[in-house]
């Protein structure tokens, strides 16, 4: 079976090879094949910028991989500022021995993934490491978007603004964990890993005033209501049985003792809006796919400022703290 | 001793405090402690993107770290294109029980590095692997710069041009290779890791007409020569003799059977110029401490198209090879 050998790093002849052969085969563009130091864009607008590296074990999943992965998460980066989606660097560490064929499915991944945003790569780099200084493949994808909605921020949400989620929490992270565990899973457990311009683009497009929006993945649902409890100085109230979650994965963390709410999410978003845009936005998350699921979850209010609270269909009320201390490494 | 634990990179409450209270207190400025999914920049030009992963071992070298390198390396690949180094994104992966005095050096380097040339970092990410899973540390830099002098390219030589170097060669990729042997290294041999964009901006605020500009990194002289005779479809001679390298250098590259052209530098820059600009590119190249021991090397020929042609003292000539097959890793 052909392996990446360390001479593809060395920056000779075979990584000249490897670049052309591959990267450019599913990555072509006139910017990128340029091959200079770096890529000339020409872009007249206010710009987002953002950077993810990509760890995940294991690499190949259940509805995804590193590579969708790492184009979606960074792309999603940018939609949550209101940005469409435009240039892409790409940087691969790729362990010494690991399979050719493996590379080129994961870098046909991202050209697959790359065409829901229309984003393109124009520059890269390519580092080999010799076998044991290294578990595989890492990717880092660094995007630049074209803020197209101004002003979303995560201190921007007052008292009565609707929280909505765009669909079921914590599928990415219980698929990773039951993947990782080796625990047969039934049914439609499978990581939620997406790119979600297009839906962000419906909001956009239909007018939707959008206070602060955010994807929850490390540290979930949770980490980002308390993040903008916090930097928007309000309380958010949840109704915790809207808060949707597939059994399978109520299941999963029941049996592993993990909690939804703070699992790693790769294709939902947090949306806060204006008290009489909640159901316009509901309307325009239910009819993209992406956020076939979607649901009001809470509010802000002006007590309890900084933090979360959960109230039960019974009318108990508990505060959700901050996820600290988890332990789920390499889960994107 | 204070270690990197796997909840440092879990997206929870220990990774908001180590971004907090390690990265911004180095990297801070305004666009970067908005904390949100993505930085927001207004840049009205053209502009130039780059990536690079740096996976340097060992991490601390004589003459530089990896976080020198990691914003050195960028910045230089943004000043190649003739741009001002505005913006960075930077992305650790970081081995479980790293020390946290070695991250903090770490950053601290790239805080003084950055002031070099002004550029900012404002966005970036922190990931945290198990044990065994990568070996210390790797630095993923993204950068961006203001084009302020447009249209550099590898394919833009013409027969007459000079071709100059802006001090010795291979002194990065020695100085690493002798420390990974273990050899005792004397006197002058360290990197030359540095920011080159002072120097670059001196030869544009010169108006010296730079047809094509490159850091020779991996790969080294060899690699670059080669390139530029291919993409501009010329002949390059260079007389071998004008190529500056340090004794030591030559000495650990003839003790450890490795060529100082093939080898990469970190700090060094080789530019071709018009034949009547080459003397005036000589002076302000020396002008500057990056340049002291600038040498013009060689000119593009029509003869050879496609190749890189070594002229002894003799007068005897060889062709220069793409380097190939090359077996150093982690250089970079
Ligand atoms: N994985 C990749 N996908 C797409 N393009 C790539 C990839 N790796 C490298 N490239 C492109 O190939 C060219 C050469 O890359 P390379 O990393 O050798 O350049 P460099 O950064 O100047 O050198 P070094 O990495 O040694 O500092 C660049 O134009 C780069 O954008
Ligand atoms: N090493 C770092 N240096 C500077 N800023 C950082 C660093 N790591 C993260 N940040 C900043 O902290 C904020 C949170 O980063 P984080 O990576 O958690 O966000 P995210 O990319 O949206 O989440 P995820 O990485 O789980 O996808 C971002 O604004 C980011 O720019
Ligand atoms: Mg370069
Ligand atoms: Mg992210
Ligand atoms: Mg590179
Ligand atoms: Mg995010
Ligand atoms: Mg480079
Ligand atoms: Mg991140």
């Amino acid at each position: 079976m052909k392996q990446i050998l360390l001479s593809h790093g060395g920056g000779g002849e075979e990584t000249q090879r490897l670049i052309k052969d591959l990267f450019f085969r599913y990555f072509s563009n006139p910017i990128l094949e340029k091959m200079e130091d770096a890529a000339v864009l020409e872009i007249n607008s206010k710009l987002a910028f953002t950077t993810d590296s990509f760890t995940v074990s294991p690499i190949f999943f259940k509805g995804g991989n590193i590579g969708k992965l790492a184009v979606a998460g960074t792309v999603n980066d940018l939609a949550m500022m209101g940005a469409q989606p435009l240039y892409m660097s790409c940087s691969f560490i790729i362990e010494e021995g690991f399979p050719f064929d493996h590379l080129e499915e994961i870098v046909r991944s991202m050209y697959e993934e790359m065409k829901k945003s229309g984003v393109k790569i124009v520059t890269g780099d390519t580092k080999v490491v010799p076998r044991g200084s290294a578990d595989k493949i890492f990717i880092n994808t660094t995007g630049i978007g074209r803020i197209v909605y101004d002003g979303i921020s995560a201190s921007n949400i007052q008292e009565g603004d609707i929280i909505l989620v765009s669909g079921t929490v914590g599928d990415h992270g219980a698929c990773i964990m039951a993947q990782r565990e080796g625990i047969e899973m039934e049914g439609d457990l499978k990581s939620d890993c997406a790119t979600l311009w297009p839906v962000v683009k419906d909001l956009i497009d239909s007018g939707i005033p959008i206070k602060a929006m955010r994807d929850p993945t490390r540290g979930g649902l949770s980490a980002v209501l308390n993040e903008w409890a916090e930097s928007s100085d309000i309380g958010i109230e949840i109704e915790e049985d809207m808060i949707p979650v597939k059994d399978e994965v109520q299941g999963m963390c029941e049996l592993l003792g993990l909690d939804p709410l703070t699992l790693a999410n790769e294709g939902k978003l947090i949306i806060a809006v204006p008290e009489d845009q909640a159901e316009k936005t509901l309307e325009v998350l239910r009819d993209n796919p992406l956020g076939r699921e979607a649901q009001i979850i809470g509010r802000a209010i002006s007590d309890y400022k900084g933090k979360v609270i959960l109230k039960s269909s019974y009318g108990s009320k508990r505060i959700l703290e901050p996820p600290a201390g988890e332990l789920l490494p390499r889960i994107c």
